[in-house]
């Protein structure tokens, strides 16, 4: 919060008024349940209000969990779910929010205008006449880039999660299992471990399929021989983890085993030049030389900064001539795919420090 | 979306454009993605405009999967994910949208205020100052309440999830298992079924837990004579189905014996007095009054329409006095919860028919 009010203090932004769960998240912990998509109580489940000089107040709907967050903010309870009336979720948030506001004297309100509903910008627009309105979204992002001590941990605790999850799929891809079976085991290691259901993006695909990039496991059959790529993250209270990995199950064949230990050796050279001060554009064209090199292309991203959502700046693309800074968060995932034969693809979360990177993944690629 | 037109001509509303993942799965039979949250490629994923007398138009991030939906519809496809300029999905639809809607006469849009970001209400208002915004959510909550043939062939395909869900806890809740551990049971059995993973909303608490009424499946070990409510509610090509069944590991004690058969007898009854014309405020009490004559409440309401939301109109519960309507699918689920004791919740998934109710899951409830 202390960061935001300094770099808000230059754009003469007096006051906030979040409403995206990530960015909610990213300030006061307060992770929003997510993963079965709108809630029917609550449009609008939780907003972070911010007024310069009092502490950040966070909306709740009584319909939501109330997980962790950090100290420091008060929480404001707001009927969501009733069955003794009709559901007023988002009347009853925007009416605690114009009250929030109304009584401010002339001032900037910094929102965030693709995820604020229209129902609440009308109603500010009417209610608080005094108040501009300014999109804060951009700076918010560029803020996020550049992680703190919590936020590092978190990722890390994220990851652990992907380690889980890849040495299970070593384990469970065996022939004569479907993709969906292989995912059920990898899913239920992982929230064995975090002892919770997690939500999770995953590609898990198989055989000719990896030429593909990526992919919801499927009911396809794995046979002996099949590349599996697992690209694994999972949300954990809050934060995500990244990691991808290509296995064979059986034996590789020569041409996989060398395009394996090409990449392999792409990835950590690239690791190799990350320190502050490397152009993110520049990690981008090696990583696509070198897989040039290797007689293959991809058609994504060569990495992407990960946080309070799976992708975020920076973004490891050719046209982003940025700087890292320490404390910047990157997945980095070259991969090579052979149009209607098969795809390869690794991936690590690093972490740039001071003098070069950190791999904040334990697990080791293996083919 | 021919109801709907005639629902929009008496209100003198000419066009629409929807932006809710339910709605636009409602008339378009597309289901958004929902599982991990707002993506960070196109913060409004898909919308539908539809001008009158034109084929109206689904607007689909190229991030985004391209599923199932009904004839009828143009498509048109917008950059959401690209790595060789910075991100701009909300930008490139909000441009698509004016200029879809620049073009008309002076005349009326109805939208849904909630869903709507403020980034395209405001781009609207100010590029196309001809046009009067007005918000349809309720009329649209009001048509989907009455389901055709369609949309109850999609629910019946969701709750043979269900079935195949409740049919796994029977199976699986042994003692020394925890929660977790027959909740991945669950999904896996479902999942199997429907050759994909799912959203699945699930209450599935064991022991002490079960007088709390739901919450998540956690790290809880099951023990013999522990009652499991599980309240299942997967999501299947955009519509939900729902039951809830409680069971005993191992041998259910007389009292336990005496409230199931109160429930269930209580549940029953109930849908026997579903028809067209019943109040919906009058199912509601005679459930209340059953339960308390077994010396029980249930803090939440008797049941709920179900569709492509999780929870929708008609809703069952104690203000509702409206009648009920042939083509209705409603979910109805009391429960009985003693303080730090124990709770109890049986629900099944009904049709109204011209004549009565048709319970639309297979299952049966089992303590």
């Amino acid at each position: 919060m202390n960061r935001l009010w300094e770099i808000l203090q230059e754009k003469r932004i007096e006051h906030i008024l979040l409403t995206s769960p990530a960015n909610i998240c990213y300030l006061t912990g307060y992770a929003t349940a997510i993963e079965t998509g709108p809630s029917p109580f609550a449009p609008l489940p939780t907003a972070l209000a911010a007024v310069r000089g009092e502490e950040p107040t966070l909306f709740i709907a009584d319909s939501e969990p109330l997980n962790d967050f950090a100290a420091g903010f008060a929480i404001r309870k707001f009927e969501g779910y009733t069955y003794e009336h009709p559901l007023r979720g988002l009347e009853e948030i925007t009416k605690l929010l114009v009250n929030h506001f109304n009584r401010l004297p002339r001032s900037t309100v910094g929102v965030e205008m693709g995820s604020l509903p229209a129902f609440v910008v009308e109603s500010l627009r009417s209610n608080c006449r005094q108040l501009e309105l300014k999109d804060i979204t951009f700076d918010l992002t560029q803020m996020k880039a550049i992680k703190d001590e919590d936020e590092i941990r978190a990722i890390r605790s994220a990851l652990d999660l992907c380690d889980v999850g890849q040495a299970a799929v070593k384990k469970c891809a065996l022939p004569g299992l479907t993709e969906l079976e292989v995912f059920h085991e990898v899913q239920k290691a992982m929230e064995q471990v975090a002892g919770t259901r997690l939500p999770i993006l995953a590609d898990l695909v198989s055989g000719v399929r990896t030429a593909g990039v990526g992919g919801n496991p499927g009911p396809f059959r794995i046979a002996e021989g099949d590349p599996v790529i697992a690209d694994i993250v999972p949300r954990r209270q809050g934060y995500w983890g990244d990691t991808c990995n290509t296995c064979v199950v059986g034996e590789p064949h020569k041409e996989q085993k060398r395009v394996f230990q090409g990449i392999e050796s792409a990835l950590y050279e690239c690791i190799d030049r990350v320190r502050p001060g490397t152009r993110a554009c520049d990690l981008d064209s090696f990583l696509r030389q070198q897989v040039t090199s290797l007689g293959g292309a991809y058609p994504h991203h060569s990495g992407h900064g990960i946080g309070v959502t799976y992708h975020e700046e920076p973004r490891i693309v050719p046209y982003n001539k940025a700087p890292l800074c320490a404390g910047m968060v990157i997945a980095l995932e070259p991969g090579i795919y052979f149009e209607g034969k098969w795809g390869l693809r690794l991936e690590h979360t690093v972490l740039v420090t001071q003098t070069g990177a950190e791999i904040l993944s334990q697990f080791r690629h293996m083919l």
